[in-house]
């Protein structure tokens, strides 16, 4: 049973490119770049070049600073404790808003500090688009963040950043963005993208395990998260892992190069992906299929199918999905606050391809779906003809 | 020039056993293990048995609480900022004691919560030794934690680690010890310790870079220092990168296995280098030689001789070593603080040896550090006669 892997949105395959970039900084370059020596010198062309590229692919300016950390969720939890720590102590602005769609380490950094006399508020959505007017409506001169991530993981759904950017610098407001989904399927660079703080996963793009990336605009205050030594400009203690910052530098060049790829091969394969299941098991539709959507993921809708039952079953078959949990919240938590109702809420999968993904595993995916569904439906149905 | 690498405790080259344990989970097994499908199951085994080596090496409980993080540095805070979390903001308890000598991710994450109504102390030190009176004098009912380094990595200098467990057991207060400098060297053991929270970075005992170990006893609470994502029973957010889970474990078990070698043959090498360098450049004498020290660490005082430039001549002549800095506080202040007079306390270096240091390479470093102390001495000496 040859694994057909559509859950790229919860880790990809690191690229066999970012593991070569990463091997001699594993074997022969071990040392520490803060160390005043022939170790530590040696590393410093690396340094120049790994920066410079990470620099290059996220649009950023050379005075913003760059904060290399061990996930995306570091990334977060950072941006939002320093706006605790630089904003809140300072001027009591204590209000922290992000989406009811947004991923884990947001919504519950946010959580974590209301003892501490914050509120944190979720933006209502409207088939998975935030409601600028209701977000509008909700900041106020308490407001000390907003923080939102371009896309989501499990429907692809794009928010609209950029009036989001035009609304939050119109009230003084920082805003942060997670464009772990985004990055290599739409531009996001940091200049364009009109935000504070942008914040980056790298395992969705091929990257090593165990690598973030933060962003904060010059000039912004960024406290540590993690204090010791002064590595990263004081911004981040820790010795820098130099073969994690070779892997994430490497993967960024990647995802770049194959955007276009993404953008038109993938979304192809993603689009007959969906067109086959809604073929074979017409109940089926796809979620918030009208919104502006990355082009490599797809949640669909399987009524009448406990998705935990469909998952289990595609599994067995070797196709590897999700129904959320681990870095995203549980999909059917976050469609039931998108306003799906229940029980279709917890009757959704997601798929989501990679720049690997070939025509010939989509192929061999859609019937085997198919099959799952068409099982799993003949022994729910009876049960519900009964009740 | 081959280089003689004399800097193991900033940073110690990872070992090929290290490498070649890390490989497969790099390029093969890359899943994350909070899928519930084939690419996560498939690193179950995986998971128990680094686990298992982990909790074996370190003499942990099953219930004791093992979090896997990016570094010594994020394990150090993670232990100090949840304290304030868990204990002060319910207990009102804020005095957080460190010893003068303790590295900089203690001193640094106390200091940073001084703003939030805590109270850092120093615990005085005698010739680089905590003193246990002063040090239950300075404990208060207010106390929060002692935290506190078992080995200093520049001195070598060993805590009486069990007299101050014992004496904070007796005041009902909470213990960090970080086991960085000292694992592989002496007796680790969390049970025999007698601490509640140990912590140790991977990079000195030939582990990967990016990771570090937290343990918390079993039954004290200790909330996320990252959040979002349930991994690791949601004591930290962001997928395991299960290669450095596999690089640390493999270098734990290496360390143990190298114990006797390091407290013997590196021991011998050490004290080999002593003696040469105070051979040839008489007025030079081993800091702190009189108390209990690991074996494969000596700071040396070279009186007369700044120590950055005897830094920067054995640079030049491929020898690697170090004053301080980076995760460590400088030597100068370090010495200083521990009642070592100005301008002595800048005229030290410190050399710290690994189990790949060879005889060969300290009978070739031995000349070339007396060359450059005398060098270096015959400089300054005219320029003190002058004045």
């Amino acid at each position: 049973m040859t694994l057909i892997y559509l859950d790229n949105n919860t880790t990809a395959p690191p690229s066999p490119e970012v593991i070569r970039a990463m091997t001699p900084l594993l074997t022969t370059y071990w040392g520490s770049p803060m160390t005043p020596h022939q170790k530590g010198e040696e590393l410093y062309p690396f340094l120049s070049k790994f920066y410079t590229t990470i620099y290059t692919c996220l649009g950023a300016q050379p005075n913003d600073q760059l904060v290399i950390t061990s996930s995306g969720a570091e990334a977060v939890t950072h941006v939002i404790s320093s706006i605790y720590r630089d904003v809140t102590l300072a001027t009591g602005k204590n209000q922290f808003i992000t989406s009811q769609l947004d991923e884990a380490a947001s919504i519950m950094t946010i959580t974590h500090l209301e003892p501490f006399g914050c509120v944190g508020k979720m933006g209502e959505t409207m088939n998975g688009i935030i409601s600028i007017e209701k977000l509008a409506n909700s900041l106020s001169p308490r407001t000390a963040l907003v923080s939102l991530s371009l896309a989501n993981g499990l429907t692809g759904v794009v928010q609209p950043i950029s009036e989001i950017a035009t609304l939050c610098k119109e009230r003084g407001i920082r805003l942060h963005v997670d464009i772990t989904h985004a990055f290599g399927k739409l531009d996001c660079q940091f200049e364009t993208l009109g935000v504070d703080y942008l914040t980056l996963h790298g395992e969705q793009i091929h990257g090593p395990r165990g690598v973030g990336i933060l962003l904060v605009k010059q000039g912004i205050q960024c406290s540590p998260l993690i204090f010791g030594s002064a590595d990263q400009g004081g911004m981040r203690a820790g010795s820098i892992p130099m073969a994690n910052l070779a892997g994430i530098a490497c993967a960024l060049e990647e995802a770049i190069e194959n955007r276009d790829f993404l953008c038109t091969e993938t979304a192809r394969l993603r689009n007959q992906l969906e067109r086959g299941i809604l073929k074979g098991f017409p109940s089926a539709s796809v979620c918030f299929k009208k919104q502006e959507r990355v082009p490599h993921c797809t949640t669909i809708f399987f009524p009448g199918i406990a998705n935990e039952s469909l998952l289990f079953s595609l599994h067995r078959k070797g196709i590897c999905a999700t129904i959320g949990g681990g870095n995203f919240q549980q999909l059917g938590i976050l469609l039931s606050s998108a306003g799906i109702q229940q029980p279709l809420a917890n009757q959704a999968i997601s798929f989501s391809l990679s720049r690997y993904t070939t025509e010939e595993e989509i192929e061999r995916a859609i019937p085997l779906i198919v099959e799952s569904a068409k099982t799993l439906s003949s022994l729910s149905y009876p049960s519900f003809s009964i009740a």
